[in-house]
């Protein structure tokens, strides 16, 4: 394929990512409960414990292409290990934003990632150690590009909750970063994606791990409504933030 | 133990990496070969097809420590995935080395490592991959900081060889570079080596990095000294280096 | 924990099985399509082809528990490995039996897994490359004692669509195969699980694997449905089993 | 190639071994001290510990094969599976037969390996990990087809050392197994080796692997030299078996 022909791609695959988007957005019972104002802190705390989870990860699968793709370009392999680098510990601001509305929790006391975020995490993993190289991009294509989609909801979020931007830290470092990254990841796109096959991979990884993340969006939820309900378990800890709107 | 006490172990550490080189040079054919002016290109052109392969496998090895070690501090896996991308396709420097001299050779058709080689890369992939995550820090502690060692070596080889520095990248550029990464590799031990067990670790791996080391530049002297015995086979084709002294 | 409480344990994750079973399959649109006999070939293929992808891959990761495990249990470690061995090669089943209804495909020829499959594979290496090694254990406790929930399904799908035993070998060898699987499964549990954590993690892998192979299940009705209302594409070569019901 | 030219290639391939056997032996002096009878039961000892670390691995790395191998014949991811299984544990037999010998030593609190050891165990992790897929059975060829070379060296140790045959578990178990091991290796290569690259991967880990062993063997005799010489340290404790000859 000519790099036109790529560039041409790289807006189709731009237009099936709003489809998604918009797939899960309009179907995600967190963004109506946040959109009809029926939310409180413990939500916002139970996406940034998710958050944290899968973040810690980001960076190891992303360097996991890198180690085990022995023929891949040099140049590729150099921007697997950067990212990875740039990424690294930054679940440490998921963990940063949670403590600061008031909860008082140790990393090593945090509850596990739920099972819609493993899967996700698990995902990620296998698409990075095996498969096309490349197929990994298709994640970081929407992962470091989703503001347009996500901002209204962060920022709504935000008021509701009364939240200052120092604690909104992963959202806020992410964004200024994520521009970067984006262009990074286009680029790397246009100069190594060759074929079809390789644009094929990139758009399935991109869809299957954004739907797997509505999935994490909806677990989120239903802890949310279950905690709402009263139910007892592992997240009641997060009830101190109960009437925190 | 106490940083006093790690930066003690350093200085230990530095004693027993100069008995090892010590060891390992005064036995050495190859260097004696050196010392006494015989050779010619094709022990150079050897010794960088080795170091090509080697070269290949050290960033996606170090990285892969980052990529493994779930419970590692971040700054110890950042440092991992940062020095993995700085040193990410330098191989292709020990190529570039290799073709100065007149090798009209492609990447796709270099000679596969040399057992040696293969051992060398074989057991930095096993520390990396499991055991102590700081371990791999006792093959950076002497990699990146052996040109006290090998530097009057590779000075002499220029001379009797006639390279200029433009043939000689992989060694400038590296004896540059690694001079910040020896700095960093000595402040990630002081930083993260916390017990005796973390400093043995590091122990452990350099000396046998280094004599695993020594091992593939007897076998490097082995190819050499049939080449020199007329023999025919896979290297027959740096025989075009033959009279280049 | 006692061997009585563990014991106890597997009745609990029995009753817990059977009620994650019953919600996958009332709510599935692919039961009800067989429920209400609106089916063809077509939908047992694209159920045996996604079975070929996730069986390829089942002994794979079975042996990786085994593989990465260096504090296991050696009789558990064995486990892994002799149920791997019996395992393999068991995709041919899921491909004869496709090809045996008159489809003309190479291996090498069929369609990638669906995303939905591909979450399944990845989701299974993960929990068996890391975390705690007995967690597979839940998988298998499901997979190899499912007979009892979906025979009924195969029974009215092979009357339905006029198959003999002959192109159910993936079915018929399973349950078979299996009902000596299930006990060792259940020994195992009995045998290595001590803690509490032992068996939650066995849990939720149990849980989470099955609503995945749910969600595959919905997937295949999805790609039937759309080729009934005449779609092209990847699974068109289907087409040829259109009337046979 | 046809099966009569890899039959002819066996053929050289036991030529190789018995070729490089004869190098290994006639050059140790662990040999040399046994032949001579200046040992003691500390040698066997020695011995068995490196046996048990390498042991614990084989079944480990020969499983790994198959669980990457994502193209190779299910015959041969079974082959490896099998092979696994049976040696699963099989490190118990050689801690037994120290064990034996009157030292009370409980696994957890056994010497690590010498790094010779860990040199062998990476590098066959290594060639598990990537490469020619068939190239493990290289290991396999001769490691199944030892005792005609090592018989009279265990003999001798045997009769010298005063051992009772309950006490060689290792030995014994393994020269039943591996006949019939060494007879399925030949059938795998037979069956599954195609091409002159196949075949030379093959020999290329046989003589490095039994090349490490014999780098093994030495570094047992190095410890017990240095024991002998009233060296003090980590295996001082094997002086209990000084004067059992």
């Amino acid at each position: 394929m000519t790099k036109e022909e790529i560039k041409q791609k790289l807006t189709e695959l731009n237009e099936k990512l709003a489809q998604v988007w918009d797939e899960i957005l309009s179907a995600s019972e967190l963004v109506q409960a946040i959109n009809e104002k029926r939310i409180d802190q413990r939500l916002f705390a139970l996406y940034m414990l998710e958050t944290y989870h899968y973040t810690r990860h980001n960076a190891r699968n992303q360097a996991l292409v890198g180690v085990r793709s022995f023929q891949a370009a040099p140049s590729y392999v150099k921007f697997c290990f950067d990212h990875a680098a740039e990424e690294t510990g930054h679940e440490l601001m998921a963990l940063h934003d949670v403590k600061s509305m008031g909860l008082n929790i140790e990393e090593k006391d945090l509850p596990p990632a739920l099972p819609a975020t493993e899967v996700l995490i698990g995902y990620l993993y296998w698409i990075s150690m095996q498969g096309n190289p490349l197929q990994r991009l298709g994640y970081s294509f929407w992962a470091e590009n989703c503001y347009q989609y996500i901002n209204p909801i962060i920022n709504s979020l935000q008021e509701q909750l009364g939240l200052k931007s120092s604690q909104l830290t992963f959202f806020i470092a992410h964004s200024t970063i994520d521009e970067k990254h984006a262009e990074e990841v286009n680029n790397m796109i246009i100069t190594h994606c060759k074929t079809e096959d390789d644009l094929k991979a990139v758009e399935k990884v991109m869809e299957t791990s954004l739907r797997l993340t509505g999935q994490l969006l909806n677990a989120v939820y239903d802890v949310y409504s279950s905690l709402e309900k009263g139910s007892s378990g592992t997240y009641q800890f997060l009830n101190v933030l109960k009437k925190i709107k």
